[in-house]
């Protein structure tokens, strides 16, 4: 089996790897998609991020669709030949965040590609995966994979959108037209936002959130303004989302959202962030992070395979598993590329 | 009538002023007690804090209780010889945050002693007020006014505990044990807080901490890792109130909370503050602004005239308010002073 | 001008009134769209409900909209000529629950065709209609005023979604297939819901829910065990909308939703309702009453220019308003009529 | 080992039980004390409550607790001498109800002395208990067995607390002046309440009411409009706790709590309620059930051993096993008693 493992800082190579035993309870699927997100980036461009460093050889890749090849035999759910979604967290069930509703705090999380623990959990970026039959996530018949493969990124933007509270009718503003931020936008529309505004320092990004339904898409870095109509008194946002990482939308989004708001930040950023406190305190803003998901993961499929949100506008190209580093790089090149996917 | 006017950093004066007229909807008191506020010392440190300075000569204060000599015509609620705390906010009432019962965000806010608009609104440590029916809310007959002066510390405090949610058997972490910190422990424990820790980086006020019942009162500056045993698995506490304007506070806060906290930033502090971003998204924290109060303020005049919170114990000292410079530069030394009062 | 007068049950009357003077305001409206509500069915058949009884005659309806014939002095938003929905609320913005954002629980307010005050608060089923600026909410140019009366009953349950919390992938379940119950499950739908279920005692309205979106309508007459497969394990729906006013299918509700769910009851029903409150308390579920609306009513109007949620398939046919009392008999028929208009 | 076991309706016997074998996760107590509970008593006047009845001869009892004499191989955190309360309630951790973090409505849920499952579950009226490591909470050393034998009725009014949302400086009714009712407002006034008032319909429990701190204490059977004050203007109280399982209590509730306001019914009371839904919606009122308890119970004990609340005033009588049935005939008369402890 082949798999894109990532050595070192711009050291991303095709290897082979061995298919691990199937026990009673896990499921063996073939890899049929998987998109590169940005903490893959941050692994292949920096090794890392914040104070997650590579300590050894990892494949990469969280956001994988596939199909059943072999079942253990304790499952039951899920039968051979079934295409499934799968799901890249496995929670030990039995901490105190689990026994409270919060896997996703899970203090012995294992979650696919992330160097975190130490030996790292090695990810889905391979032509052969074996997970436990809760992580597989069955969609119809002939179901489009690569469509499939958006669940992960989406299930994040649901997660998101819960930390924001009822979108219905609101004014939501999404800093950051990456994937995440892209998503983000395209959940607020599901859940009833009146307005949702997309920004972005990037056009082709801006371009394509109007495309899937952005009331207004700007570009802070040719219009450093635009905000300002959103921001008189005292503000207009019900909701942001920050996608982007970057401080200055943080601010920006802090200016523009009303007194109340809530401003999920959803991009992990490079660590230390530099806000303005007074406005976060004369406006009462709730400042409020989101990180992964847990049951969001089965919403994020049934929204996909129902077709309630199409994600497939964002996929800009898919890169066969032995072009792994061209799908970097083009990953990386925000005027060209928003999600992109490798085959197996 | 005599005021304390600042005029430029360390230039406040004891200087006559007219007494205003009394309208019909209007109460006029003789001020008997004044806290300083740390906005207060703002103005007379700095001129100012934030882009907020100085434009011209204003009266500070806005803690402040006394007792009715006059009443307007239309004044049903108050009679002459009531005592009062007075409530330093006048809302328009009319705006769209007024209206949606936001009053402490109004767009056209009138609070004591602010030089936010120009001219400034002008505070109440002078001899004489003027104000509003509803601003003046009676005391007992015969109630201790400097207690009663505490009401709007207190009221902030209130305000800032609803931003938490529910505090009930809650662990409360406080960082900074100023007048305002202090008080915000005592909420958390009059609110069912299973335990309070307070921290602060100077042992006088930890002392007093302490004697208002906090369980623990930590010095950070002597023991940086002071917070460590309740920074594992993620961090223990459910609520923490940053009450020092510091970033480094904010940092041990955010270290020191549990997945899914809340923490309330009660202190303006200098306007820009660096965090660890990264650990507010891991930990899906919320970081609250709260500013001011509503219609805390009589909750806090009735929690104090029933006893249900007695804040006389953070009373450092009464200082005429012939000798308001010495008043102003004894509160600002905290080795010193928590509240310090002017008598009139 | 005329208008449709209720003297008493089941004497509907179409006779001469007054046209009002215009104040400065004011806006004058020349009526073209009015729905028939529930209440006004109540009026017809009835002469009241609860406790509420006609005292002296009535001009009927509140779901209407038309065109500006006039404007007052003062007037700036709306000009002659516009087409506008008109809000049937006039709250009084100074009563405590007004200042604190409560206005649909005004004590002194003032609802078109409503005899809970004496003198009642003559409705809007007239030619000529003369409100308050603010009542009077454009629409856009040559925009469909039939369409536009429904912002009133959208209103209702954009409130009533509100009670409910986040509806982003729920399963929400809704009692009763009239107007109301219909518009709540377009409401749901709109707002992400995961699953909308309907149930009714009568198969037209339920073939109707299913042409709206709704993925399974019941008819729990002829199969009353239709929630079973909905009830086991403790139920499944996260929340549910009574829009029936009818106990049976409350209790039908509480049976089906999970445990910490949500019932929201639209209906007004008859007063009083037994409840199972053993399943209630075992269940933890939160039954909350939701009364008319607030800002609701600018969102609906929005939502219904914008195409975001379109009532009309709820239309079932418009009468002249010569003919009242044969669109009042009309509109008391479920098996032939979801939403009657009249025309003026 | 001697044990109370109810056979019928009036037919509790004290009779020789088995003492279970002790398994190594497991811990065995020498119950002390043991506190006869509203469930117990409908067990014995009725054999059963709702359509839960007695299948089985039962072991009563659910409130207790006593000193470890026996801990199995692999328990850590209990050890022989220690004194514990014993949480009556055993989840299964996996369903997922207990994943989600409400293991109180666990789908296998075992609790002390409960005829919901057949074979019901045995309950602590006994002298020796074999209980899980976890069960079995630990007091300080010495500490008194009979305040420690609250924490459970404490745990349900802590539970309930907590679906009332926030209570710092609100106005509290308590409907039902027993056990629950008073406890729930002993925790209202723990929890910051500016005003509790307790309503009963007799004298003895209402007199208790205003020793534990209530504000006023109302006989509604002597005064039927004893709540008309707090029901003016649509009503005062923020919240209100029903804890009679009476439906005239829980429509006096809803009368006298303010638009918005959360009722929680504590009560299981007879099954079927009937009350004016009309006042419900128009209010806009959330009744919220409350079941059982969950980490509430940790809350309870720390509680209770802190001192932070004192349940001793509620202690009627200690009564020897032996005269368990004069216990129980005490227990029912409300006249006499409040809470009666069994003595083993």
């Amino acid at each position: 089996m082949k798999a894109a493992i990532i050595h070192a800082p711009h050291d991303l190579r095709i290897e082979d790897a061995a298919v691990p035993p199937i026990g009673d309870w896990d499921v063996r699927v073939r890899v049929r998609a998987g998109g590169i997100c940005g903490s893959d980036l941050h692994y292949y461009h920096h090794g890392g991020f914040g104070t997650v460093r590579l300590q050894e050889p990892m494949i990469l890749g969280h956001e994988v669709a596939g199909e059943v090849e072999a079942v253990g035999a304790a499952v039951t759910r899920v039968r051979v030949g079934d295409r499934v979604a799968v799901n890249p967290s496995q929670a030990c069930g039995t901490c105190r965040f689990c026994q409270e509703g919060r896997a996703n705090q899970c203090l012995d999380m294992r979650f696919y590609g992330s160097a975190m623990p130490t030996p790292h959990v090695q990810g889905g970026f391979r032509e052969v995966l074996v997970c436990t039959e809760a992580q597989a996530v069955p969609v119809p018949a002939g179901f489009d994979l690569q469509r499939a493969a958006f669940a992960e990124p989406l299930s994040v933007c649901l997660h998101a959108a819960r930390q924001a509270g009822p979108l219905l009718r609101s004014r939501v503003l999404v800093t950051g037209a990456g994937p995440i931020g892209l998503l983000c936008a395209m959940v607020a529309r599901h859940a009833g936002a009146a307005e949702v505004v997309v920004t972005d320092i990037a056009d082709a990004p801006l371009a394509l959130a109007r495309r899937i339904g952005a009331d207004h898409a700007l570009n802070t870095r040719t219009a450093p303004d635009a905000l300002a109509p959103f921001s008189a008194e005292k503000g207009k946002f019900d909701v942001a989302f920050e996608a982007s990482g970057n401080g200055a939308a943080l601010a920006g989004a802090l200016g523009a959202v009303r007194p109340g708001a809530t401003v999920v930040q959803v991009g992990l950023g490079a660590g230390e962030t530099t806000l303005p406190m007074n406005v976060l305190v004369a406006k009462e803003i709730s400042l409020r992070g989101t990180f992964r998901f847990h049951e969001e993961f089965g919403w994020a499929v049934d929204a996909i395979t129902s077709g309630a949100i199409d994600p497939t506008p964002l996929l800009t190209e898919v890169v066969p598993l032995d072009q792994a580093v061209r799908a970097f790089d083009l990953a990386s090149d925000r005027s060209r590329a928003v999600k992109v996917q490798l085959a197996f």
